[in-house]
């Protein structure tokens, strides 16, 4: 077991990498050259043209040393911007993900202060562990509740104190989520004009042998809905044609490659070969071969598109209908047409870019058995992971690499290499198998058939938490694999796998500390460096970019994954409640990760991430949830650990909690989640009132006519601004408030000084 | 154990004795003296005018013996009227109600025969407990899964057939539930014009400081529901004076009593002591006293009366809002109004007999709370109720009565009556506990705050079905209170629980056969001679009864049960599975409950039972859920049974089944129960369109003037038929069909065949 010094030497060392992070950020940050890479929302936003030029700053290189002194000063400045500015910029999604940070720093800043300031001088006058000679044991051992005598009075306090953590996290949450709710109604009421609030999405329509698909929602609608009904646009089925579309745009871009690179070196025409991956195949002349490559494949889109557009068979039973009014679109995504419930399904239509098109049209009993043979193979993936990954790395082995590739036999027999492949391989399956999680999930997440990116995010989430709870928490406290441990969780009783996960808990306390400060801190300290994003944009930038438009196209902003990061801050979160009693030592580190992690985020969303879509913060409830399971896993785990040292009075009188957590949830559930999920009439009602009095001439029909097409039928180039079309038709950024902004832009505000 | 043989006795004498009822209901029946005991519902209905004096029939005793030769006839009477005439008649509620039973024969029968045919010959060459010497074991044993040598192939046989059990309930799950969900649609769509499909109950008002509520009100649905808003009917808090006619009215009863007594007798005045109940005070003069008594109520209801409508104070922040359409109402029910989902919250209008008055204005806070509280009494309740009734248990002897009574001593210490005494008192505790248990729940449920009587007994069910489950079944095969059941269950590995529970289930086949005997068969046969209501119709006849219209009065035609009968139901449909394959002699026992029950209550719907309200169908989706968790339950005891006889390749097989039924139930659930809680919107405009096309000039607002008056308000004689203003208003019964039912009217038929 580590010492309070180890912990303290380990911390150091983790310290001292996340400031090397920092500080290369800080150096490539200020290269006119990144700038594309650190600041691409600026650039989006078109706010930003191209790297400035003034006094010493080159155009590639920085040369001004005073910029360099200062390289913290993002910092202060990633926290300068107010919220409701932060909102219009990045948009409510982003700013409310970064509230789940500070929401771990309000819970857990309190309870830290009260647990060092009552728990850890009760701990460390426990004695036990002094009087029992022979024993090893550490300082950290000495903090945490091992140093009290099994059976002992002091437990009442760490109940106390628990107690009082629990009242203060229902608190938190409860206030947090009423907050959330109110920013979030808000921001649909403050909202501009948007093709969604007048829309729903209509699912299942059934076929009519004497109608279209087209007239039957039409008459279906002009009957049911006969004062509110405006219009529709069909889906069609254009998966094919956006495939068509993406190949071209892979094929255009060899081709600008081979351009560049014979206009750079005229002597020599670059040739290719036209098999996989240009590897093999007959050698031709790489531009006439991506000339006609194109060529062909702009015929091919041309005739699919036509036929896309005049097959009836393209056309798939979904529909985005819209209205006259927003109260007529929200009467009808609220309620039931037709009596039979799995057709003439409608719903909030989401904004347009957050569509997920290829999954507009399954049909119900298709939807039902694909969400069965998900939950089986989510847990099949959960529990028996390692099935698989074991197999793979039984193959990988040297002697089956050497039997494939005999060529490579004189290279691994050297002993140096040998000894690293060895070292290496077996973990190399599993580190792959984990990167490739999220998109594993992902996929699982859309064959279950969400019909948007929101949606799908959200769900994906949820498995990772679930993925995480079982194989990084449990896993870690319980030895063994995850199988093992569902066997064991079978095989004894409820209570007593409380009872030996609670027991070891204290001894994993160093563990997990080191755990928060590897994956926790260096993981944040590496996401503001975007190392691939930054290789990837040279990379684009030297062989693929002639003009400015190319430049803006190379830029990977990237988004807030939230599919990945939530279900990480939830391990945090866990852990903080978990040894909030039990081992106060570790919750300085956590809310480090938390305040770190703010401001990091902060900085990211305002400079960095590009907005994917705009769900209105709809992801808190699935947020609000999980602390709640955290928090009940923590209560039946210290259940648990109290009922193993003799103190089942404390345990018993713990049962109260884990049933007031819940009633705290449904009561929160019942007060706030319909605003997440409904859109009450009564605000619906006042926008259109208001916009009838302002622009009472306004032709709705032609505002929605082109709002809801597929986006290979939309825009030929693709140009991903022009998806973001609500910031476009309404500029974000007036002339007053862009000179205020741009002091609280990091870079701009160093050269000011400067000049 | 019992052999075959003491089973056989034992069904005898359970048969002999519901016979001996059955004997006792033919004869009691054909007295037309008890013609308004047996026949209560065609006096409600007003076909059946006093009872006939044709042929040898008699005013008070029938002297036709004919008619007492064939009296069984009610049975194939009960069976004949068809099902469309039946809902007419008696309700969707009751008819779909007695399809419960069908759908036990439905699943059972075919299981029945199958396990015949497969299950016993394989048990009965089982030939495990010939062998073991000195083993006593019974023929029923020999029939069962006990007979089966541990880890034996045979096993197989029993996992394929519950495996096809299972599918089979499936199958008839879902089509009982796709055609109920058809016959809801099709009964709410036959419906004729009623008040509560134009009106939602609105609960939580937000009280406004400038306005009245019913303004506040108004101006609302004037905004958010221009078009479709009509009127509303605000709800005032009438408890009190409620309570004050149901106190005139007994004192009315008192006054009726002593002028009978007076009018028979005529010498002498009756006279009555003013105190409790008349046992103690002056005496005064009977009738002077009562009807003074009656005149001062009268005049205290009138100040009351004027006071509730004047007082603002009495006008709770709910109310009654109807709109111009279906199709407006349907909407606003389904709808969100206000940005805060705890004001202003609308849901479908219960019809108004259906509506639970007191509980109408609970917040949205307190709500929550007292279901909270609720929740952990329901749980005390379930798990320790034995504790109160063994504490009265111990303060009811004998030695305790002497004490509180010293003038009994004499008589209580004659030793025979001693014994009795000694004998009866521990058991009657318990006994007044399982009576009032109902009566207990559903308190607990009114508590909850449920604004419909349905809904009372919806919940009602759900808290006697888990009841039922822990302290029956659980209860009867783990020996032990249900608090050691718990404890056993806590302490021990889930799988371990299923293990004994399933182990233990074989050796309790003849008790539960016993059980379906006692309580059932013989439970049924009491529920068709209706003693209570018997005794107390000819009590009332004697001492109150002056015109038809008292008579009519005195009848006490009582309702459908839901919440008591249900779930005894849902235990033999559980018992069924549990024992499909371990020990299928006990099936047969339950089909001829189920058909013997069918046949009861198909006969007590049509001739007795009056309808407390109409909520189409509605608990449905209970009864499904409550078949899925009998199937559920069964499916885990069984794999743990099969692992307990070394058979753990057939338990691992069983794994998918729960999985399995799960997923039907979310299946069917997302299929059909939209039914049952919404209103499509279709269907709401084709009735208003039939109904606008029929009836242009039909005055909405003052058909719906005082429909959902409190009932206090409606009408001072409280005549109960005036309550069923459907029926009231259209004829049910056409001069045609009057006569073709006749003819099914059982002893109208025999006497028919007599005249």
């Amino acid at each position: 077991m580590a010492s309070l010094q180890d912990i303290g030497v380990s911390a150091a060392i983790n310290l001292l990498s996340a400031l090397a992070f920092l500080v290369a950020f800080g150096l490539l940050r200020l290269q006119p050259i990144n700038d594309r890479v650190y600041f691409p929302k600026w650039y989006l936003k078109g706010i930003r043209g191209s790297p400035r030029r003034s006094g010493h700053v080159g155009n590639v290189v920085n040369l001004d040393f005073n910029m360099y002194m200062r390289f913290l000063n993002w910092m202060p400045a990633a926290l300068k911007m107010p919220e409701p500015e932060l909102i219009e910029h990045a948009g409510l999604d982003s700013a409310v993900f970064v509230r789940i940070y500070l929401l771990g720093l309000k819970i857990f800043v309190p309870i830290t202060f009260l647990a060092f300031a009552v728990l850890v001088p009760v701990n460390w006058t426990g004695d036990t562990l002094e009087r029992v000679k022979g024993l090893t044991y550490s300082d950290i051992d000495k903090l945490s509740i091992s140093n009290i005598p099994p059976g002992s009075k002091r437990f009442w306090v760490h109940l106390g104190m628990f107690y009082i953590f629990s009242f203060w996290t229902y608190y938190i949450l409860y206030k947090e989520y009423k907050i959330i709710a109110s920013m979030r109604l808000r921001f649909l009421a403050s909202q501009k004009r948007r093709p969604d609030q007048f829309t729903v999405l209509l699912r299942n329509v059934p076929l009519d042998p004497d109608e279209s698909v087209s007239e039957h929602i039409e008459h279906f609608f002009c009957v049911n809905h006969p004062d509110h009904y405006l219009s529709h646009q069909l889906v069609y089925n254009a998966n094919y044609l956006a495939k068509l579309v993406e190949k071209k745009k892979s094929v255009q871009n060899w081709l600008v490659y081979y351009e560049n690179k014979y206009e750079r070196n005229p002597n020599e025409r670059p040739t290719t070969k036209t098999g996989f991956w240009g590897l093999w195949g007959s050698k031709v002349d790489a531009i006439d071969h991506y000339t006609a490559e194109v060529e062909k494949l702009s015929k091919e889109e041309d005739i699919e598109r036509e036929k896309v557009v005049s097959d009836p068979n393209a056309i798939i039973p979904a529909a985005f209908v819209s209205f006259k009014t927003r109260w007529g679109a929200a009467v009808c995504a609220q309620t039931q047409q037709s009596s039979n419930p799995t057709i003439w399904l409608t719903e909030w239509a989401p904004e347009p870019r957050d569509i997920f098109w290829d999954n507009l049209a399954i049909p119900y009993v298709k939807l039902a058995v694909r969400r069965l043979l998900m939950a089986v193979a989510l847990f099949l993936l959960t529990f028996f992971f390692m099935i698989p990954i074991a197999f793979v790395q039984s193959l990988a082995n040297i002697e089956g690499i050497m039997k494939v590739f005999p060529f490579l036999k004189p290279i691994i027999e050297k002993k140096v290499i040998k000894s690293v492949i060895q070292g290496f391989l077996p973990g190399i399956a599993l580190k792959i198998f984990l990167i490739l999680l999220p998109k594993i999930l992902m996929t699982m997440s859309q064959i279950e058939g969400f019909t948007s990116l929101s949606a799908l995010d959200r769900r994906s989430a949820e498995k990772y938490h679930l993925f995480i709870l079982v194989n990084v928490f449990l896993g870690s406290v319980v030895t063994g694999t995850a199988f093992q441990q569902l066997k064991k969780f079978v095989d004894e009783p409820s209570t007593e796998f409380a009872k030996t996960v609670g027991d070891s808990i204290p001894m994993k306390a160093t563990f997990f500390i080191t755990y928060v400060m590897v994956d926790g801190w260096a993981g944040i300290a590496a996401e503001i460096l975007r190392l691939v994003p930054l290789a990837m944009f040279h990379l684009k930038n030297t062989f693929l970019v002639k003009t400015d438009q190319d430049r803006d196209q190379a830029m990977d902003p990237g988004c807030v994954e939230f599919a990945i990061s939530e279900p990480r801050i939830q391990l945090y979160i866990l852990l903080g409640f978990v040894y909030s009693v039990v081992t106060p030592i570790l919750l300085p580190f956590i809310i480090v990760f938390f305040a770190f992690s703010y401001l990091v985020y902060r900085h990211q969303i305002i400079n960095v991430y590009n907005q994917k879509y705009e769900s209105g913060a709809a992801f808190w409830p699935h947020v609000h949830r999980r602390v709640i399971i955290g928090l009940l896993i923590s209560q039946l785990l210290l259940m648990g650990l109290f009922s193993m040292r003799d103190a089942e009075k404390s345990s018993a009188v713990l049962v109260a909690l884990p049933i007031l957590t819940i009633w705290v949830h449904k009561f929160c559930q019942g007060r706030f989640e319909s605003a997440f999920v409904k859109f009450p009439l009564q605000d619906a009602m006042v926008k259109d009132t208001l916009e009838r009095a302002t622009e009472p001439n306004l032709d709705l029909k032609a505002y929605l006519k082109d709002a809801y097409v597929h986006p290979v039928f939309k825009d030929n180039s693709m140009d991903p601004t022009a998806l973001i079309d609500d910031e476009e038709s309404n500029p974000l950024v007036p002339t007053k408030r862009n000179s205020q902004r741009s002091s609280k832009f990091p870079s701009e505000e160093s050269s000011d000084s400067d000049g």
